[in-house]
């Protein structure tokens, strides 16, 4: 399986040579990301990709993440903080509109949406949609190493700062988890040849049959 | 990329045909989720999979999700309660003997992990937890997918009993979300046709140059 090749082939970068990533390979990585699954399709969350070096120097200050400022492109996941009536109205349009049907054909499947999701509260929400970001951060991290493009998942941001300088709150979003992009650093990243650590397959996964 | 191939090619079944997934595949789509990302790799999480029919049965009793007993297997990824020293013991061991060094070369990281990691509530590291979980679930879709094998990603489960029919409670985990996987029913599953609704890539991804 081609993906085993990938998942070993990538780590954690830690530091990022000057080579860019191509605007090319930036929209496969998008239209990737968007295709990832999605707890009933909704999507509650966007992701911002930042080349621009002088935000990514501010996002980065005062973080132990170099990767922020030194990589090539950061991917920033931002989760809706509250699901709302008009999400889901604007999905159910959407859905109208890409499969060519009418909107009352999918009052059902609305009802059921209002009914599971609005009924919980926004915190609630606000974790599911987080979750949601974390599986699109899987496909993002798979994506990138089919392209052979290096990355680091970081959790460690200063999520406040990140929402003011993206003006997240105003999309009524917030910064959930991150993405450094490049190309590693061979002779600088001690990492680079680190074996991959992991538990055995045994101690990891029971079967039950 | 085969990576977009296999996106577009996969959807949430729900319909499942009597065609068992092989072990041999089953070991596959283990060895991947086993290497996906995880935070400071630190793995906290364990994964179940159950052929068991009977259990698929009563774990899927009063859900509307048919799947949980109609696949061909339901893999449980669940998420430890609390995230205790001995977690991180137990992985400085494993550094220490994967890559051959002394126990004692990887102290700076050990207490990098204690001060981050224990210095949070177990909420926050249960919620921390299932989220590199949910990594996981994104590599076991797009591993699912590679080998051609349909899946169900599904959230509304009834987790005190989920937790109880697989003990997961004795061993310090509860189930956060779980895939079933087998292949679809082409002439039964009217989604299987379904075009796949998603927004647009200049609403999901917002660049910044």
């Amino acid at each position: 399986m081609k993906l085993l090749d990938n998942l070993k082939w990538r780590y954690a970068t830690k530091k990022f040579s000057e080579r860019k990533v191509s605007t090319e390979q930036i929209d496969q990585l998008i239209e990737a990301v968007n295709l990832s699954a999605s707890s009933t399709g909704l999507q509650p969350y966007r992701i911002f990709i930042i080349e621009n070096r002088d935000l990514r120097e501010k996002l980065g200050e005062g973080s132990f993440n170099r990767q922020i400022a030194d990589s090539s492109h950061l991917i920033v996941f931002a989760a809706f903080e509250k699901v709302t009536l008009e999400h889901i109205n604007e999905y159910m349009s959407l859905i109208s509109t890409q499969r060519g049907i009418p909107l009352e054909s999918v009052d059902e499947f609305k009802f059921a949406l209002i009914n599971g999701i609005l009924s919980r509260s926004d915190e609630e929400n606000f974790s599911w949609a987080s979750k949601q970001a974390y599986i699109a951060l899987g496909t993002a991290l798979i994506a990138a190493a089919e392209l052979k493009i290096d990355s680091t998942p970081m959790e460690g941001f200063d999520a406040t700062k990140f929402d003011n300088l993206l003006a997240l709150q105003e999309k009524g979003l917030k910064a959930v988890v991150t993405l450094a992009i490049g190309y590693r650093d061979e002779e600088l990243d001690i990492l680079a040849n680190f074996k991959k650590v992991r538990i055995s397959e045994k101690e990891f996964a029971t079967f039950i049959d």
